[in-house]
């Protein structure tokens, strides 16, 4: 199933900048049968385990986590750049290669206790989906699940998250 | 449904600046309840539609728009803002209150002839999805219904799609 996936998922080279292949997702997405099955392989992967809500990290991870929040039958929470949620917010920092970044959270998204499902459609480096399992734990949610489409597993990005059960329906050894 | 959906979705006042009364869905979609019944009011009312494609604007048109991708058992295409997509793109601008801006949507993402559904969270002026209209067009597309979560009626976006199905979960008749 994963040599499927792979050969939906397209290979751009030198994007976003030079010397980088992206993986690019529309392309698996854009297929009803590929979209369908990622969908359905995200779901059999988590449908036993308890999960309250399912959280997902702007843009790309709305789409399947979405999907697979509806599939759980769960409540829907996003996590986004800063400014752009319009209610009160938890925040969190992270560094980048260059600088860094923040993440925030609805205030009262996540109930205390909460079993949390969260997704993204890339692991990199983790430093992104990191922050956000900080901002839900900060928010008293308990994070069950760390859940991605592609897995760049040469950036090592799964040891940040030995604590928690990571699910990617393919990874790449190298560029 | 429309006043179960209504109380659902939060009023923020003065976001994203003073006067501006917010709709904030974040709300609808965190309750499990209210958030299966979105999607299910969503997926009856285009069920019998015959839809190849569902095309989601970025990004908070990502997360129904898949769903109903998903439900519908069709491809699901991005329409996103300049330098997002990797690939090669089709681009369409259109003029905002001040200034303009502009979108775009991967070359080869539609077939020719493809029925298309396109989803947006909210319709105020209308603008937005007018161009992602026009772009779905541009790229041999036929869009056979334009579906929103919210309809900000007062501000007659409605009228830029005359020749089109719309639907909305919820209208505002005034700020």
């Amino acid at each position: 199933m994963e040599n499927y996936f792979k050969k939906m998922i397209r290979n751009v080279p030198d994007f976003p900048k030079k010397g980088i292949m992206f993986r690019d997702i529309t392309t698996l997405i854009e297929d009803k049968e590929s979209f369908r099955k990622s969908a359905d392989a995200l779901y059999e992967f988590s449908k036993k385990m308890k999960i309250d809500k399912v959280v997902g990290i702007d843009s790309r991870g709305f789409i399947f986590g979405g999907i697979l929040a509806n599939k759980l039958d769960t409540g829907f929470v996003l996590i986004r750049k800063p400014g752009k949620l319009p209610a009160e917010t938890l925040s969190q920092s992270y560094m980048l290669e260059y600088g860094e970044d923040t993440l925030e959270i609805h205030k009262n998204s996540i109930n205390p206790g909460d079993k949390v499902l969260l997704h993204d459609d890339l692991l990199a480096t983790g430093g992104t989906a990191r922050a956000a399992c900080d901002l839900i734990e900060k928010a008293g949610g308990i994070v069950v699940q760390v859940s991605f489409i592609i897995e760049l597993t040469f950036l090592g990005g799964k040891n940040k998250f030995k604590d928690y059960i990571v699910n990617s329906l393919v990874s790449y050894d190298s560029e």
